[in-house]
Parts: C-alpha cells; structure tokens; sequence
C-alpha cells in the first residue's frame, strides 16, 4: 500500500454562509485533503501542528479514518491556528474576517520515520519555506509531488513559492491564483507559464465552474456536479486535491489517462464536501455514495460523436 | 434533407475588443445560427428584414453557403438593424454602446411557402412575438422547436415571452438569463422552473465555462475548448445555438444522446466563431477543422473510470 504524506494547516474554522453560521469547527487543509484521501486505499499520514486548545476527540476522528497523526505536533501552551470567513450570496466571493496563525508561525515541520519514504507527496496550503522543508526530509525522491498554494504567497513569499514550485510535479491552484502567478489572463498560457516554472502538470481549479489538468500541450476537463445547493464551500479545494492525490496513490500510476480518473475523482469528493457545514458531510460519507455519483460524473460528461 | 427555419437579426455590427475594433460588420443571430448550422447537411432558410443599406453581397456569401435568403425582406427606404458594444478586458463583461433597431421595429415576419413545412424550427433572439408569429405560420409542427432569447425581453415582454416560451422544446440561454427568467440561483433550480414555463429541453450557456442541457432531471456538460485567446467573442452564442440545432436538424434523431452531442458540435463551433472578428472564422472554417477539434473535444472530456 502507499504511503501519503499530506502537509498543511489543521485549524478552528468559524465559517457564515447565506445558509447559516459556525462556531469553531474543525478545518485546515491537511484536515480536508486527509479526509478526502481516506477514501481511497493507502497509508496516509498529516504533518502539522496545533495548540493545547485542540480537542483529542478532533484528532481522533481523524484516526478513525486510518490517517496517522503522530506527525500533527501538539503545542501544550500554544493556540491553533484559527481562520474565520464569511460568504458572500455568489459563493465564490468571500471575506476573511479573522486569520491568527498562532502556533503556525513559528512551525518546524518534521516528518515521522515512517512516512520519510513516502511514495505520494502532497504539500497542501502553507508558508513555502515549510512545504520546502518537508520535501528535504524525504530522502529518496517521492513518485509525485503534489503541491496547492494561495495568492497570499505570492504576495508575500514569492521567491520562496518560486524555490519549492521548481521542486514538484503537480501544482493545484485556482483560475486568479493561475493568472496572478503567470501574468496571464487565459488559462491555457497561465499553464503554459506554470509549466516553466517547473511543474510538469498543472492542476487549475475554477470552483463551481471544474477544474482543468494541463500537461504541456494536453489538456483535461472536469466539471463541478451542478448540484441544487452549495452550502459551504469552505474545503472544496482541499478536498478536491485529497480525492487526486488519493485517487493516484492507491492505483500507484502516474500516467496522463490515470490523472484525469484523479481530477474526476477529486471533483467527484469536492461535491460532497459542499453539501454540509465544514468536514461534516465529508465524515460521514460512505463508498456507495462515492461511486453512485462517480456513475452521475460520467453521464455528465461522456457522449458519443462520430469523426469522419 | 430536412428543413431548418432559422429566424433572428441580420444586422450590422461594430465592436471593440481589447484587441481591436471594427467598422460596421455583418451580424445578428440569424446570421451566426445559419452559418453555423450550413456546416451540417441541411436545407436552412432564414426569415428576418433588412434595410435597402445592406449590402447585396452579404446575402451572396450567405447564398453561397447554401442558405435561402428568400425570407429576408428588403425594405428599401429602411436601415438595416444595427448594435454596436465594446467588451471589457474581461470578455464576458460588455457594454452595449449602440441599439438601432431601425427596420426591425415594425416587422412583420412572412415564412416563405418553401418553409412553411420546416421540421426544425430555431427562434433567434428576436421579439417574442415575431418568434411566435412564425410558429403560428406553420401549419404542421415541427419536429423540434429551440428558442433563444435574452434579459431585454424578459424586462419589457414577459408576458408575450412566456407565450411562445410554452410553445417550444428547446430553450437556450445564458446562466444570468437563467437565473434571471426563474428567480433562483442554483441553475439546477432555474432548469426546472423553466422546464415548468414549456421547454421539455433547457440549455444555459456560460460561455467560457461551457454549456449544460438539462431535461427534467438528466443533466449533461459539455465545456469551451480552453483557448489561448479569445478575440471576439460577438455571435458565440448564436453559433452554438446554430451548431446545436444543425445537428439535430441533420441526423433527425430527436433523443437525448443526439443532443448531447448536439451540445458538443455546438460547442466545437462556437471555440471558432471566437478566433477572429465577427464571422469571419466561420465564413472560413472547413470540414476536416471541424472535425479535428471535436476530436480535441473528446480528448478534453472523456474518461475511462472503473465503477466498482
């Protein structure tokens, strides 16, 4: 079975959505991508940290679904890292009302033995100096890296974000992050660009809109499941990238044809994730629910044209 | 062969883009579905007016293309139709700068005998009641009627609207259209209010973002071809509208797996009509393009994913 070693944020999210509001829940996008990844058969392991306010219970959860936690370092006097957000009545709009990275800041990631011969790698939402830092903790050199990052990095950390993007084979970010990185308006130059800054496969994210996969020169679709109510969207992302990273795990090929089944399988799980309030729906979902739905992605998309 | 009846401006057209601007050029809806729709074997003829302005040879290239002009009247002492806009950087953004409707506000629309027969029957965007004052002119229904329309007859005839809207099979418009003309948001939601005004069939546009066909429940995507540039994107909608019922019209098969792949070759001819200005790309587009890129619209949607 592989192993997945997945970095990034686990967090108290307090989030409001036309449809309602939050206390703090539990979030962050190592949470997400782990849960999303338990989906699938493989080994799957979290380095993060939180404060001494983090329930045991939250952690537990986490062990339920067979995803090691032994590298979330726990910080006793410390506080985690809390995010909050409210959305706007287009989704895909929101404000950050409150972000306090606490125990966050000063973080040293370090790798547990047993996940540094990890064969999957995903470097989820995080200052790139820590998703370099893990890299370098792996000796021998993963079978894919996988890496998600934000505009705030960008703004902020660029050369950084520039060192460890060189350093990894798929990167997954929005359509704005995708044109403030590039310069590029169109997606397919953005890509283009991407690629050059090293990434062999670019993964750009349009929400409700699917997700393109780029490969210099070729170039993959997947749509969101138009669905009667997104409820949250908080996590979709991270989902999505839990469920590709997962999906190209567990089959252990890295081919182009394997990677769309990843992006389809990534925006099949990000359909759920929207459904409920933060993890909740993505916690509580069962393998028949994932494939009844796999079976709606491909009547969404699969039609039959004959080619003179 | 079957008939297709094709009504809708024919018109002029100037329009600014970011990257460039044009003088008065051919347009209208009629105009972009027909030369669409001329790309499948069929016999289509277009009912509209003009002013004794238009320019003879404008008719002839549409003539050449094997399209009956006989049903477009020529009022000598009227100007022909004319909209001007200017699209903003983001080209799903546009300002409408001039609307002359000139001979279009008294006409009165006469189906040739020739068409009165027609088994496919595409209402353009057009006043509601020349759309229905042509249906009502033929005798025999129609195999398929599909009806375009947009938000400045929703504002100002709603009534008459929703008159020839219980009359058709198809409609098709854009998602702010969609949402506009149900009152909901989620276009699932919006499908099926409108499914409930008429239309057994319901096709929202999203331009860049591809198209979705909703029929009661069954739902199908097909996507934009990613392009590294969009130059002109005047009349995409109406070459979809015309690629999809060219389809349909062609093959006579009225199930919903031909018009899945109607959505597709309406899809594929839009990705052309948006290369160059006005219609110049589909006055010159060839067969084996056609069938190339359609080739590149399997390759970006099609998947091979095992369901346990």
């Amino acid at each position: 079975m592989s192993k997945l070693l997945i970095v990034g944020t686990v967090a108290f999210d307090a989030i409001e959505t036309p449809f309602g509001k939050t206390d703090k829940i539990l979030g962050g996008a190592a949470t997400y991508i782990s849960i999303a990844a338990s989906q699938f058969n493989v080994e799957s392991g979290i380095v993060s940290v939180v404060g001494g306010d983090f329930p045991k219970d939250f952690l537990e959860k986490l062990n339920q679904k067979k995803i090691d936690t032994s590298g979330i370092e726990i910080v006793e006097d410390g506080k985690t890292f809390f995010w909050s957000g409210k959305y706007h009545n287009d989704l895909n709009v929101r404000d950050t009302l409150v972000t306090e990275l606490n125990v966050l800041a000063d973080f040293q990631p370090k790798v547990p033995k047993y996940f540094q011969d990890a064969d999957f790698l995903m470097l989820g939402n995080l200052h790139p100096s820590v998703q370099k830092a893990v890299i370098d903790q792996i000796p021998n050199r993963p079978k894919l890296v996988a890496l998600d990052t934000m505009n705030f990095w960008m703004d902020n950390t660029w050369d950084e974000l520039m060192e460890v993007v060189a350093k990894v084979d798929v990167i997954t970010i929005n359509d704005e992050e995708a044109r403030q990185m590039s310069g590029e308006y169109s997606l397919v130059k953005a890509a283009q660009k991407i690629h050059n800054m090293g990434p062999q496969y670019v993964v750009i994210k349009k929400g409700e809109h699917g997700a393109l996969l780029f490969n210099n020169g070729d170039v993959f679709f997947a749509p969101a499941l138009p669905l009667e109510e997104v409820f949250d969207p908080t996590g979709a992302g991270d989902t999505f990238a839990g469920g590709f990273i997962g999906h190209m795990a567990s089959t252990h090929d890295i081919s182009f044809d394997n990677m769309k089944r990843a992006v389809i399988a990534g925006s099949n799980l990000a359909s759920f994730c929207v459904e409920k309030f933060g993890t909740e729906r993505m916690m509580n979902l069962t393998k028949e629910e994932v494939q009844s739905r796999l079976q709606q992605f491909k009547q969404l998309t699969q039609f039959d044209i004959e080619l003179n």
